[in-house]
């Protein structure tokens, strides 16, 4: 299929700073890639007469065309279990509430419940997202039929090796031509992983050349219980233990020492913030000034919907750049463009997928969205920047193309029947209270 | 005009906690008046023989019920200045951004940014405002037209105390009728009111006997400069003035000894608390668990769009739960149900009209939102008080009545056409910036 959006403010996301930032122009769509951005009329009518057979055209006039969001940490399933538990202690959370229901998902629990999450995230514009769960091969089966881009990270832990062993397989059997799916490997914690086990997993990132995402000092706790155990911080371990000779996506990144953070910089390892998880988890605020400072490649999570309560990238951004701004008493911190490539090119970075990803470029995966900017909250128009992360919302995306697909037209899903998706999310829910 | 709203789940906001906070009915409203809460059928179907002749039906099968936000803190009228200055330090933002354009803005200005702002606040459900700005008269204005509920606050300063005292009194003669405005006094804040002019404000409110509506303890700065020139805190000076001896509402409070807390405690003084403008311009963060432990009454507001940059009330409510949770180190911290406390029943007493804002009871006025809930980012629906708090957006709004009116149906506003509002509010500002 071939697209030509027209007429729209294109923001790429790959201009230099303190040059022209978006524009007026077009793009032009052929397969799964982006192979025309231009202000030019006559290139747009030049490509137009090449696809006259096969062309949709959609028109962008007075709309936002840009890359999609990148929610580069959550556990996409867990839209299933919104709601069940909140504003409670995070062990009574986990232990009372999470974990005994979690304990009786299984393989069918974890694909209605990640449709849930990959409906909300398209309608949000959110076109890849990177998951770590049990049944990963769930996760991959409904990212293909949802139409979402997903690297899936099969997951051990220590209680379930063998679950882990026949998840990989299972992904790396049936997705590894998928033009939506990758694998990473997704070793969950320093705090439910022995020694052994995590080098497995090291072992198989190397083996399949694939990259490593962990869940990294989220809090104080984990911090302090790494002292008792080794010594050293969660992050110092994990460099002694080889973690970082694979490329890795560590999420959290809470508590961190300042050489905790020349850790990070010096192999290269992207964090993956998630404010409002930590906000509602009281984990903690992320030093995200200054990893930056030092280099780190920052990207944007929601974490499981459990814990937010939604998977909104919009929100993600806007709170990533107000909670940087008053913990560091800096109004200057987190400036809106860098919000917006925390949520797109250095999502895309964090993937190893650069330039691929992320951008409006000519080459690029066509991963887009267009934002209808049309509306009461965004008026009037004098800096299009702060407009799209300190006021828009998720509710303003018009329409979604991912791969060279179109799946929102008009806020309309095309990959999915949403009443079919929210009610089987209900049943399954109900169902797994009642047990 | 009466209205039966029937088969919603209707959560008032007046029960008890502990006890059943929602539950399936109806209510019904006559003239400015809610007259009927209600499970019962029969009594629904007595209500509507009653008004047989003249009875407005709204089906609310599958949606929420609720008070209408009261926005505790608001500059209206700033919707207009939206986006025209970001992640700047606060002296620039004021000094170079925001005054400059301000010192050009008339009535005719104020009035078109009021009702952007009003527009704006109405589609996300807010049916009370309470404003500050100069040329109050004008926002007075845009509010009947608009049929919002707002209280307004003439707004005395040291460089335009005359234009303040032809404000009041137009708005005391234009509105004093009014079944939607209430007039205040609106002292600015320490650190433009002498003390003859405080002295000025406090002697109108007791003459008319309004209360006060006060900026206090926003910034270090302001408590740093008092400290140097009464040898107190803000608060502490306040209460020596005699601004308490009125009813008094002060907005921000972030810097607050446990001596201040005590004071605005004892003093029956109510706090506007506006924490995402508190992040973004890097204030701090109010203690507001402090506060409520206290006994101190907290609202919420959004304070003006510029420094927000939205007039959204979810988001406030949001904010101000997970932002307490951080601050504090506790996820316990401002649960849900406190946090819609905040933005109903708590801006109502911050008001002086308990009981009659802020619920859903026989007697009050009808002051209503109802909410759509059949969106994929509120499934599954396990628990209503999370999923207000936590997940739903000022887009999820459906239909909105104030004071008796319908004033949005199905996402329409029926009181403003929106594209002119927000057409006039571009050709403002580009005039202002431009000249």
């Amino acid at each position: 299929m071939n697209i030509l959006i027209s007429n729209g403010t294109i923001l790429p996301m790959d201009r230099p700073e303190g040059g022209e930032l978006y524009f007026k122009g077009y793009v032009g769509i052929e397969g799964e890639r982006i192979t025309l951005v231009t202000p030019s009329e006559s290139l747009a009518r030049e490509f137009l007469d090449r696809h006259a057979e096969d062309c949709t055209r959609i028109d962008a006039e007075g709309k936002v065309i840009m890359p999609g969001m990148i929610n580069t940490h959550t556990h996409v399933a867990m839209a299933i279990l919104r709601g069940v538990s909140d504003d409670v202690p995070l062990m009574e959370w986990l232990e009372e509430h999470i974990w005994p229901i979690e304990g009786k998902m299984g393989y069918e629990d974890v694909y209605v419940g990640a449709r849930l999450g990959m409906l909300e995230m398209i309608m949000g514009g959110t076109t890849t997202m990177v998951d770590m769960y049990p049944y990963e091969e769930a996760v991959a089966e409904a990212a293909e039929s949802a139409g979402i881009r997903a690297v899936v990270s099969p997951c051990p832990m220590d209680f379930r090796m063998e679950h882990f062993e026949q998840d990989w397989r299972a992904v790396k059997k049936r997705f590894s031509a998928s033009r939506l799916v990758t694998m990473v490997m997704g070793p969950h914690a320093i705090y439910t992983l022995s020694g052994k086990n995590l080098q497995r997993s090291i072992s198989l990132s190397k083996e399949l050349g694939v990259a490593s995402h962990i869940h990294l000092a989220e809090t104080q706790t984990e911090q302090d219980n790494c002292m008792k155990q080794n010594g050293v911080s969660p992050t110092e371990h994990l460099e002694r233990e080889g973690l970082f000779t694979t490329p890795t996506l560590a999420a959290h990144c809470v508590v961190l020492s300042d050489h905790d953070i020349e850790i990070l910089a010096r192999n290269n390892v992207s964090v993956a913030h998630n404010p409002q998880s930590n906000m509602k988890l009281a984990s903690g605020i992320a030093p995200v000034g200054k990893l930056l400072k030092a280099g780190v490649n920052v990207s944007l999570g929601t974490d499981g919907a459990s814990s937010n309560n939604d998977l909104d990238m919009w929100e993600e951004m806007r709170t990533a750049s107000l909670l940087q701004k008053v913990a560091t008493c800096d109004p200057c911190a987190i400036p809106a463009y860098t919000a917006l490539k925390m949520a797109t090119v250095n999502g895309a970075k964090a993937i190893g997928r650069e330039g691929e990803l992320g951008v409006i470029s000519e080459g690029a995966l066509a991963d887009i969205q267009i934002i209808d900017i049309d509306k009461p909250h965004l008026y009037p128009h004098t800096n299009l920047i702060s407009e799209l992360v300190y006021s828009t919302h998720s509710s303003d995306v018009d329409t979604v193309i991912i791969n060279g697909n179109i799946v929102v037209d008009g806020r309309r899903c095309l990959t999915m029947n949403a009443k079919e998706v929210c009610e089987t999310a209900q049943k399954h829910i109900d169902r797994l209270m009642a047990k």
